[in-house]
């Protein structure tokens, strides 16, 4: 089944709203099997949104249609609809009696307005169907062997005629088509992994799973594998997709940090609850980047004790107990300093590990020797010595940031990994 | 000028990413007086895409064409446009040279694998342009009388060579336009006060200004009032908006913290910097959020001195010394223990002002009393008695931390405010 999206409106193409509408409906046609073909979008120009219409007609098998459906008078998309299908428009009166029902359990007078009659006014032969959630009702119109639906762009009049009326009949027509293909899909989410290596690992592994496409998506700092399979039946489907993630895993290994919906801090977190470990850390050029990932997950206290955010060489020494004489001897960026910040703030809050960042974020800064993008990151933990790396990123001071928070982080999960292999 | 978008990815066809990097430009593309004609998505199939870079083609001046323009096997948009354009691949030696020295500048070898030499594959007789924030170039076409722009659709990547290269490009042939309209912009930014509160006050001074376009914007937790004016000269565009932004400021007073691309917390900054002050900030609710907003300001460093992320009852009273009677007597989330916070962090730093922060950030904890969403936030400075105040938010997690942080603050900017009218 060939389905396009038609979202009208000027909102829409002069950066007032974003269209999340279609991002909704994708992702129900996608759970249904149907990868959606194409997304239009075009103002409220007559001449665009009929030709809009004809040319999707002449593509899809369903095209649905948003915007333009209200009582004002840049609602026209019927009308260009009834031009595209070369018939009149005409009063309905079963709709012209559902505005009436619902004016009146609104205490509103039943003697509908002109704007009010607008909606009433469908294109002769097409089928409209109610509006649980507002007025203008959900409009069905065929035109050649395409069948289209037309909604209101409001969100929640959108979702509840889709999810009522309009996935049902398209998910009725998919269960009737011959041969129809079944899906299956995961999402693998790398951290610590180049897109290009990411490609490079997995790619060598596609021809021997001939029924997966394999996608990328960059979410910095995290990359991830799209794995989506295709199969006559959904058991083999669900079997080529657990094939095809099984030897991806085995090559991405300890990269891959959660799957599908799973973010990173909740998937640390949950490790660190499972451990029964606690954690704070120390920051300097991140400046509370960790600490407030961690503690966007709900329930993240039970684990995060505490942060600082020592952006000074005085709270390095106050709150996490950096000697005066190592800021003096080796500067508060140093392999010296990271480590007595991790180790500091360990014994600070009595935590199981103690993580720690300084660096040179930018744009200014930064030696000879260490320039801007220079940063060291330290774990300390119970009875083990502890680490520290130094890592040199590129880009601006937002994603010097937002690396080294990742970097560090994910010294403390590689860590867990590795400590959980070990008998 | 005709402007159409086209964005290329499974990903914006199958529900997974919204396609917010076409909202930026329409938005920009708005500001110049252009309205986007139509904006069209498809996902990674090679027929669908040539087929619409030649449709765009077919109707606009300029297409601006996002996606698939990086190293892996399914980015293949330059390819479809060769396609489209009849034109073979030609590898670019200046592409080739700008990538080998992007990664040696990361200490990465200057052999480049395959799917880096993807990258410097681009259709003969096509412009590139270097990437400033990325690896793959900006590559311009013309087919027919219609210039393609391509972009990778990486926002960051995207944004930069939009307003670096591509729209400058389109700015200067809409003012070789004969008759053109010419137009100025102003971007007034508010906080604490809602969007249809922002509108109440504002929209009955637009009828005295008939040349100037009132439009709001929401950005949580600030609202923007857009002004643009129209006039067929520069100067009387020019001293159209000037009148209406100065009616403008006038009724919305202190709400109004900054114009155009000033960001919150650098106008914050910069005032406390004027006033030769410094600031802390202890933290819990907020998990960090003040002190990452604030430390992505270049420079933070010379004003914000230390932030304690205090989640847990112990580091109250060990980093900001909050009496362990007091809370023991009122609890963590009270106004005596926000005062406690705000003093003891503004101690504890030896700065002008202390800021703290202390609530029910849900979805679980509350109490009776003080239900999630209640938020006590404090400021303590010298010579002045400490101030809090008790606020109730709505809506999830993110939401609360995200406005809890944004008062907070905000106390802060109202007294720098105030100070500075008191003589």
């Amino acid at each position: 089944m060939r389905v396009e999206l038609l979202c009208t409106g000027d909102e829409l193409v002069t950066g007032l709203i974003t269209d999340t509408n279609s991002t909704y409906l994708e992702a129900r046609l996608f759970d249904l099997g149907v990868k959606v073909e194409r997304v239009v979008l075009v103002g409220d120009v007559r001449p665009d949104i009929t030709h809009a219409l004809l040319a999707a007609a002449s593509r899809a098998d369903v095209v649905v249609v948003s915007g333009g459906l209200g009582p004002t008078s840049d609602d026209f998309t019927l009308e260009c609809a009834a031009a595209a299908a070369g018939v009149p428009m005409t009063e309905d009166a079963r709709v012209l009696g559902w505005l009436r029902e619902r004016y009146a359990e609104r205490g509103m007078s039943p003697n509908l307005n002109a704007g009010q009659l607008r909606m009433a006014r469908i294109p002769q032969g097409s089928e409209p169907v109610r509006n649980p959630a507002g007025s203008a009702p959900l409009v069905i119109l065929t035109l050649g062997r395409c069948r289209l639906f037309f909604l209101p762009g409001v969100p929640r009049e959108y979702r509840a005629l889709l999810d009522g009326e309009v996935l049902p009949r398209i998910r009725t027509w998919l269960e009737a088509e011959p041969g129809r293909m079944h899906r299956a899909f995961r999402l693998l989410r790398t951290v610590g992994m180049g897109e290009s290596v990411l490609d490079q690992q997995v790619m060598p592994l596609a021809p021997s799973h001939p029924r997966v496409v394999f996608g990328f998506r960059t979410h910095a700092p995290e990359n991830h594998l799209k794995l989506m399979a295709e199969a006559p039946s959904q058991s083999e489907a669900d079997a080529a997709l657990a094939a095809a993630e099984a030897d991806c895993r085995r090559v991405l290994g300890a990269s891959v940090f959660g799957a599908d919906a799973e973010e990173y801090a909740a998937a640390l977190l949950e490790k660190l609850g499972r451990a029964k470990a606690t954690l704070a850390a120390a920051e300097s050029c991140t400046g509370g980047l960790i600490a407030q990932q961690l503690t966007a997950v709900p329930g993240a206290s039970s684990v995060f004790i505490g942060g600082a955010v020592v952006y000074s060489e005085k709270m390095k020494t106050a709150w996490v107990g950096v000697p005066p004489a190592v800021l003096e001897r080796h500067t508060a960026v140093s392999r010296e300093t990271a480590i007595a910040m991790a180790e500091g703030v360990r014994a600070a809050c009595g935590t199981t590990y103690g993580l720690s960042v300084t660096g040179y974020a930018g744009p200014g800064g930064g030696t000879p020797e260490d320039p801007v993008g220079t940063v060291y990151c330290a774990l300390a933990g119970a009875g083990m010595p502890t680490r520290c790396e130094r890592i040199t990123l590129s880009g601006d001071r937002d994603r010097v940031r937002l690396f080294a928070a990742s970097h560090t982080l994910e010294m403390l999960r590689q860590h867990l990994l590795a400590a959980a292999a070990t008998p």
